[in-house]
């Protein structure tokens, strides 16, 4: 257990507090805040490889609100619900009265009264989805303070239109691992591009995240994509904010290779545009079916212009040694196996397959960690205890 | 722990037997079976408050059967499920071989070999939904007597044709604890009232279980709808009944200011004309779809006759002091907000949204409490034993 | 607790190693692994009727994947799984990003962070369900071995286009427990027959199940069907292999009656053409919907040609002392109840009907034997400690 008693002793030092917050955007939260969570995070994990049971409820739901389609986020939050006790609710808007001109308001109290954990997934709409998650924290607040809640269930945002911070917050916690500590971040260049898919309405949220996140190491985050793909002005002055109080540095252009240059790291990966996403907001609302149509259309046509935005061998040939980290939220479009013509090519995705899988095996305990540093006052003692208990997980 | 003391105490006085009983109708039950639910409900509240642990299965299911959407009530049973230790799983008709021709018999038998409760929702059709829970629980005890079923499941009617037992007791419930006690109802005035919704088809269990049930506690019952919306007569006898022998009244007219009068607690909601719930059956079993659509418009326009009967400001004037109570099961069809026009006016429900919310919080506990008496022998023992188990709900 | 003990010491002297072994096909198992998992299963269902937790997993993912639909074996797996204390997490392939040209090597990783278990059936595609799952088991080694996967979750087959093995063991656990012992099977003649259904695309899976199973002891299989029905050509070979080295017989013709006489069982039930299953896999692959509704139409002549296939009062004089145990693995098309001409006349399957719902009644028992003769090294030692452990599994 001394691994343990290492990352308790860090996470007392840190004396970060997230109990009774809502993990919704990064760069809502200090670097001693972000470092807990990781602490957290590896701690479960170091529990679940000892096989002792980190079971800190004996009852209580995880809700989880899908409003878009999802394999490994739905697992990694079921896991993550599961591992502390918690049993997975589905809240399913097409089986619900929420059609029937249900307040948001009203839904979140209803759902809440035993409820400890509310994890959401809104990306679809830009503008929307963050709105959504505060307008649910909101009615939480207000149902908690009057006493229609008997606790104030956490939010975890599984993917908004501005942030993904399970994913990013997962990545973090590979890189940490990969190169064996944070402080090994600092100075380390990663390239954050877009890349090729024949798909369309990709969110923003993954590379929004991955420099809004990266940049608060010390790392060297270059961001590059096609002119029309933009990511939302905030964000990107949020990273370049956070760059230069990190020491680390922030660089926007439109050139792959330059981002790949020297790159120690690269993400490539498509999105769509910005303006479309804005159109189809507005078309969706409208729903107006032919002119999203008319959008998809258009939008893939313009993606087609960017077949070269392909991360191949020969780009990772520009990268440090030729031998940077590849990474991906998963699934990739990989060409000549998911589709004809896609963001990576099979040969330098097969090579770091086995790692991208490591990288999102490191999600189902960043999910936990959120919610158990949300809802725990004290998770060094919390952590300790269990610890300390030893209920084993698996019995034989 | 005193609380809970109390609590058992007179739970113990009333010596009521409900263990291997299914829930099915409130005027199915006696009133002390009726108050044993309530303080084993309050019992269930009152650990969790304290932090304890509740739960009595180690393993077990918990089926839920939705035939139609729902979302406060599909959420109080998970949280009931999994208060007490049972994991809910869902039967899906459509993801079943039930369409396939197989009998309420052997489907009932074959979900429940380690089942410990079935809550049933299945208010479409008049005439369907509780005869549906019967055969289910006819199916039941075959299996069970014949060795089939090593136990016999619990059913829990979620909402019928004839009767909302969890929403009219969480609705007890929450009086009981707004008044301070069952007694201080005796004499209170109650007006359970239709009032206009541009919706179509909503089910006449709300009212009836209020009725139903209200009756039974000394309470003046005052039911008030336009001519043509009667509720079922076998349950409007029951009411009157059950008035006469607990020295309540009951009044029925047609008149919402008359209904309104003096009242202490006013239930202004909506439901289906009793005609046209008829023939909906009729038409949903010969699968009349375009019989069902001109129903549906020909429903439409006789409740648009009746738009005057909102729940307004002016009408709450007649109540007692102006101050009744407003209680509603939600969604409440709110003017301006989730409709143009509708059940009650924005400010009144603004003014008791909070109090409307608290009723709903006594479902999951009633729900609970349903689930424990019908599967357990003994409730005060074992309450009084998960209290001295002390083992803690949440750590830390 | 003596009957545990007598189970746990022949379980003991079988010394079978399942452990970290996938259950796909019985016939891949020796037989001392097969008396094995119903020795666990008798000794969980033991367990169970003392009151007394199997709970093994403090947490844990039981994942299902069901591409088609089921009743039965879905309750099964749930009360499987919540009987060991595993979480069940249904994968819906249309709520995931598996329709975006997502690998199964990939899917079956990034499900399986903290999973124990996999139950799949997949049995709608002759030729691609025992596939798609060895496919599954590779990416889980994969996995595993790689270090992606913190251990290496078993899979359940719940029914391929090839076996159905926790039908077929749990139909051997019925008949187990039906005759008074496994040795009382030797010599007794089971018929395994077509039977007539108004149904299209019946799996051949159970019909082969039991073929495959039966053999292994000492049983008097016979096989009947009309003669475009044949099964897998393989199967029928395992069979015949089986019967061989078993000292049982296989028996394969064209007559129900010839099946029928003196058995000391029948198994009537209805399946697909062969051919047509052939053919159903390429339209469905081809998406070739005309073509499909071509093959429903021209296979449903077919049937009609056979219906007098059904399993009556007249053929059951046929039996041994017109006696014959009737198993189904249900629902079964029961003339005059679920369908206009079936399977089974009415009077027959009532007589017999609590039989066939013991028989079902094993399946949640042999399911969750698999997982843990799956999972556990030391099954022995883990329900020996269960029992000494002896948590009550329902309190009060």
């Amino acid at each position: 257990m001394s691994e343990l008693n290492r990352l308790l002793k860090e996470l007392e030092g840190l004396n970060a507090d997230l109990h009774e917050k809502d993990f919704l955007l990064t760069w809502d939260k200090s670097e001693a805040e972000l470092k807990s969570v990781l602490l957290v995070a590896e701690s479960l994990r170091d529990l679940y490889r000892n096989n002792i049971s980190a079971r800190c409820f004996e009852s209580g739901l995880a809700i989880s609100n899908f409003r878009d389609q999802s394999t490994r986020t739905r697992f990694s939050f079921a896991s993550a619900s599961n591992l502390l006790g918690l049993a997975v609710q589905d809240l399913d808007e097409t089986k619900s009265q929420i059609a029937h001109g249900e307040t948001v308001r009203e839904t979140a109290n209803m759902i809440s009264f035993l409820t400890e954990v509310i994890g959401i997934r809104d990306d679809m709409y830009l503008g929307a989805g963050h709105t959504y998650m505060l307008e649910v924290a909101e009615a939480l607040d207000d149902g908690y303070r009057n006493g229609v809640l008997p606790q104030r269930p956490a939010i975890v945002n599984l993917q908004c239109d501005v942030d993904h911070p399970t994913q990013a917050m997962a990545d973090l916690m590979w890189l940490k691992e990969y190169y064996g500590g944070l402080d090994q971040l600092k100075g380390k260049k990663i390239a954050m591009t877009w890349a090729y898919s024949p798909s369309y309405g990709k969110p923003l949220s993954v590379p929004q995240g991955i420099i809004g996140l990266m940049t608060r190491f010390g790392m060297q985050v270059s961001l590059a994509h096609p002119p029309d793909y933009d990511l939302i002005p905030d964000v990107v002055d949020v990273a370049n904010k956070n760059a230069a109080e990190s020491g680390g540095t922030f660089e926007h252009g439109n050139s792959m290779e330059d981002a790949f240059k020297d790159a120690d790291i690269v993400y490539p990966k498509s999105w769509a545009p910005y303006h479309v996403m804005g159109k189809r907001t507005e078309l969706l609302r409208a729903k107006d079916t032919d002119g999203l149509k008319q959008l998809e259309q258009a939008c893939l046509a313009e993606n087609a212009n960017y077949k070269d935005w392909e991360c191949t061998e020969e780009k990772m040939k520009l990268t440090k040694s030729g031998k940077a980290l590849y990474m991906h939220c998963l699934p990739a479009d990989i060409t000549g196996v998911s589709c004809k013509e896609g963001e990576v090519s099979d040969s330098v995705f097969e090579r770091y397959r086995l790692e991208t899988y490591k990288e999102a095996g490191a999600k189902p305990f960043i999910i936990a960690a959120m919610m158990l540093t949300s809802r725990m006052k004290d998770p060094v003692g919390l952590l300790g205890q269990l610890a300390k208990r030893g209920t084993v997980r698996k019995i034989g």
